[in-house]
C-alpha cells in the first residue's frame, strides 16, 4: 500500500496522468480510496477525474466524511451528478447524513427528481433502524408474471438495483408476499408463474426494528438480503448482506469500546483527533476514579485497627489487597465479558437467568477452592523458603494466610455471581450490558473484595488468635 | 420460541404427525432447529422424518454436534444419503469434522464418489485455512463462450452451485482469469464473449490463508464471494459470504474471550458443560494470581517503611493503592481494547507504531493532568470536610496528596504506553494481541503504580517534609 502510495505522489509530480489512469484501471475502489486519501488534498479533485465514473462512485464511497465533503465542493454540477447517479441511495443517504447543512440542498438539487425524492424519505428514519441502512433498490415482481417475463423485467431493470440475486414478490399496493432466487427463477420453466415458485416463508423485518437486530437476522438465516415493511407489511426496502457485515463490525467495535470504559464512537483510530479520543475516555475514568475512592475509605478501616490485628496478621491483610482485587478483577470480568456477548449473540435471553447463574456459581465455586487452596499452599511455601517463622508466630501466619484464602473462595462467589447477573439485569431493564461491564463491576468487586477481607479478618483472624 | 416448543412436544404426545409437517413446512431451519434440541431425544429421528428433504438438510447443518451424531446413527443408509446429497460440501466437510472417528467411514460410503473424492481433498486442509471453508461448488465459466451459452450452462448445472450470483471465468487448466456476476450477463447481449464481459481485477485468495483474512477481504471488498485459488492460481473453491459472516463472529468472540482472559471456546454458553467453563477460565486466573503476588511484596517495602512516611502520610499513601491500581488499570484497558480492536479491523498496522504511541501519549498527557488536578481538588475538599488538619498536619496532608496526584499523571502515562505498545508488539514478533490485553497489561500496571508510588514517596514526600 505504501509503495503504491509513494508512486502515485511520484506520477503526480513528474504529471502522468495517463499512467495513473491505466494504473487505477487494474485496482478496486476500496484499495484506491486510501492512496487519495494519502496524496495533497489540492491534487485530490485531480485524480478523482482519472476514475472511470462506477469507479468513482465506489471510490467516493470509502472515502472519509472531511475528504467527501471537499470532493463534493470541488466538483462541478455535472461531476456530482454523475457520481450520484452511480451511488445506491443507501449510500447517498449515509453520505448526505455526514455532510454539513449548507452543502445538502446542493447535493440533493444534484439528484434526479426520483431520487431525490427517496433520499428525502430515507433521511427521515431514526440513527440505526433498519429504514436508515435500507435501499429502495430492489427487484419487485408480481405474483402473477411468468417466469419469462420477470427474467423480461429483471433485465430492463436490473442495472439499478442494489441486487438482482433475489427478487421480492409482492401484491399491486406492495403487500410482500415472499422472494425468490434468481437461481430459482432461471432454473424454472419460462412459463411458470412467479406466484407459484416463490417461497413464502421470507423472513422480513420493519423499518423502525433497530439495526444490529436486523443484520443478527440476516446472519442466523443466512440470508443475502431481507425485506423491509411498513406497518402495513408494505415492502418499502431492503438490506443487503454487505452493510450487515459492517453494522455488526460496529457494533462489535461499540461492545468492546464499553467493556473498556470508552464511550463509542465509529471514527477509525488513526484518523481520530487527540482531543477526541480524549472526551471519549476521561468521563469514564472520572466516574470511576471517584467510585473506586469507596476503597480508601476501607482500607483506613484496615490501618486503624492494625494494632488490633497485631503487625504480622496486619501487614499480611494489608500486601494481599492488590492481589484479592486483580483477581477477583478477573474472575468477574470472565464471567461478564462471556454473558454479555451472549447476549450480543442472542444465545443468552433474560429466561436463562437462573441457569446462567447457576453456572457462574458452579464455576466461582470450583475456581474458589483451587485458587485459595493454591494461595494457602503458596504461603506455606513463601514460609519454608523465606520466613522461616515459628511458635506463635507460625501460628498467627498460618490464621492469616487461611483468612485469605477464605476471602480469595468468597470473593470468586461475589464476582462471579455480580459479573453474570449485572448485565442480564441491565439488559432486562433497558440498559446496555456492556456499559455494565468491567469497570463498573470492578468497582464493585473491589469494594466487596475488602469488606469480605474486613470481616472474615474480624470473624476468623481475630476469634483464632 | 418457547411457545412453540411446547406446541410441538404436545403435538408429538397426541401423535399429530401431519400437524407438524404442515406446521414446519411454513418454517425456516434457522427456526425449526432450536426447538427439535429441545424435544426428547427418541423423538429427534421420528420429528425429522416429517422435514421436506431440503429443509432437513438445512435443519441438521444448524443442529449441534451431539444431536447430529445421534441422528446419523438413527439414518438408514438411504436416509442419510438423502440429508449428504442435499447438503452443500463446506458444510458436509464441517459436519464430519466433528464426528467420531468411528461414523466417518459410514458418512463417506452414503455420499456419491465424487463427491467422496471433493470432501476427502477439503479435509486436508489445515484448520481455519481458506481451504478449510471454501466450497468447491461454483460456477466456473470459459473466456471463449457467449452469453448465451453461459445462461444454457448455469440453468443446466446451477441447481448444485452454493450461489449462482457470482461466477468465476478460467481457462481450461482452471487458471482464474477474472468473474462475472449473473447480472452483468443477464443485462449483455446474449452474442458476448464471456471474457470480454468479465471483471478481470478479481480479488482473490490462496487456500492457506487464515480464515479471518479471508472474511475481513469479503467484508473490506463488499464481496458475496471470493475465489480460493491454489499455488499455481487455479481456482480450487469459493468462499461464500453467510461463512465469512460467521467467521468474523467466531473470531470477534474468540478476541473478547481473550481480552477477558478466557482460552476461547466456540460452543454456546449455555451448551458449555461447568466443567469445560472451568477448564477454559482457571488457568488463567491461576496464573494472573501468581504474578499479582509481585505487589504483596512491593506493598511490604511500604509497610516497612511506614515510620519514616508518619502515620499520616503512611495511611494515605497506603488507602489510595486500590484507587490508583484501578485508574491505571482502565487507562490502559481504554488504549489496549482499542489498539486490538484496530489491529483486528485492519486499521492499525505496525507501521503506524510511533503514530499510535504518540496520539495515546498525548490522550494520557490531557487525562493525567485533569485527573491528577482533580484529585488533589477532590482531597483539599475531603479535608475541609472531614479531617481539618491544620499547621504541621495540613503541610503533611497537602504534600502527600501532592505525591499521590503526581503519581496517578505518571501511571497513567505508564498504562496508556504499555497498554497501546504491548499489543502492537505481540502482532509484530507473531502473539496474540489480544492474549496481550487486560489481564497482564493491568497486572503489569499493578505493579508499574505501586513503583511509582513507593519512588515519588521517596522522592516527594521525604524530601520536603
Amino acid at each position: 500500500m505504501t509503495d503504491l502510495t509513494e508512486t502515485v505522489r511520484s506520477l503526480v509530480t513528474n504529471k502522468r496522468f495517463a499512467t495513473i489512469r491505466d494504473l487505477f484501471a487494474t485496482m478496486n475502489a476500496a484499495d484506491i480510496a486510501p492512496i487519495l486519501s494519502e496524496q495533497k488534498e489540492s491534487d485530490l479533485p485531480l485524480l478523482f477525474r482519472l476514475l472511470s465514473t462506477e469507479t468513482a462512485a465506489e471510490t467516493f464511497v470509502e472515502m472519509n466524511p472531511e475528504e467527501q465533503e471537499m470532493l463534493i465542493r470541488s466538483f462541478s454540477d455535472t461531476e456530482l451528478k454523475a457520481v450520484l447517479d452511480e451511488l445506491y441511495l443507501d449510500d447517498a443517504v449515509d453520505i448526505i447524513e455526514e455532510m454539513p447543512g449548507i452543502l445538502v440542498p446542493r447535493i440533493l438539487k444534484a439528484a434526479d427528481p426520483d431520487s431525490r425524492k427517496l433520499i428525502n424519505e430515507l433521511l427521515q428514519y431514526p440513527d440505526d433502524s433498519a429504514g436508515s441502512i435500507m435501499t429502495p433498490e430492489f427487484v419487485s415482481l408480481s405474483p402473477q408474471e411468468t417466469v419469462e417475463q420477470a427474467i423480461e423485467e429483471i433485465r430492463k431493470t436490473g442495472q439499478d438495483k442494489e441486487t438482482i440475486n433475489i427478487c421480492y414478490v409482492a401484491r399491486a399496493d406492495h403487500t410482500l408476499i415472499g422472494s425468490v432466487t434468481i437461481r430459482r427463477i432461471l432454473l424454472s420453466d419460462p412459463e411458470d408463474r412467479i406466484g407459484d415458485i416463490c417461497d413464502t416463508n421470507t423472513v422480513s423485518c420493519q423499518t423502525t426494528d433497530d439495526q444490529e437486530e436486523v443484520a443478527q437476522l440476516l446472519s442466523k438465516y443466512d440470508l443475502i438480503a431481507i425485506p423491509v415493511v411498513d406497518n402495513e407489511k408494505r415492502i418499502v426496502g431492503i438490506v443487503t448482506i454487505d452493510d450487515a457485515v459492517d453494522v455488526l463490525s460496529e457494533e462489535n467495535t461499540e461492545d468492546i469500546q464499553k467493556m473498556a470504559a470508552i464511550t463509542p464512537s465509529d471514527r477509525p483510530y488513526l484518523e481520530t483527533p487527540v482531543t477526541n479520543l480524549f472526551l471519549h475516555r476521561i468521563p469514564w475514568l472520572l466516574l470511576l476514579m471517584l467510585t473506586s475512592t469507596m476503597t480508601e475509605l476501607i482500607i483506613n478501616m484496615f490501618t486503624d485497627k492494625m494494632n488490633v490485628f497485631g503487625a504480622l496478621a496486619g501487614a499480611m491483610l494489608i500486601a494481599c489487597i492488590p492481589m484479592l482485587m486483580d483477581t477477583g478483577g478477573n474472575a468477574g470480568g470472565q464471567s461478564s465479558a462471556t454473558v454479555i456477548r451472549g447476549i450480543s449473540l442472542g444465545e443468552i435471553e433474560f429466561s436463562d437467568f437462573f441457569q446462567v447463574i447457576g453456572k457462574e456459581l458452579s464455576v466461582a465455586a470450583m475456581s474458589g477452592t483451587a485458587l485459595g487452596l493454591l494461595n494457602f499452599i503458596k504461603m506455606l511455601v513463601v514460609n519454608a523458603v523465606l520466613y522461616h517463622y515459628e511458635g506463635e508466630e507460625l501460628h498467627i501466619y498460618l490464621i492469616a494466610s487461611l483468612t485469605i484464602s477464605i476471602t480469595i473462595l468468597l470473593t470468586i462467589l461475589v464476582a462471579k455471581f455480580s459479573g453474570s447477573m449485572l448485565p442480564m439485569v441491565a439488559k432486562k431493564i433497558g440498559f446496555d450490558p456492556a456499559v455494565m461491564a468491567a469497570p463498573f463491576i470492578t468497582t464493585m468487586i473491589d469494594v466487596a473484595s475488602l469488606l469480605l477481607l474486613y470481616a472474615m479478618a474480624n470473624v476468623i483472624l481475630l476469634r483464632i488468635i
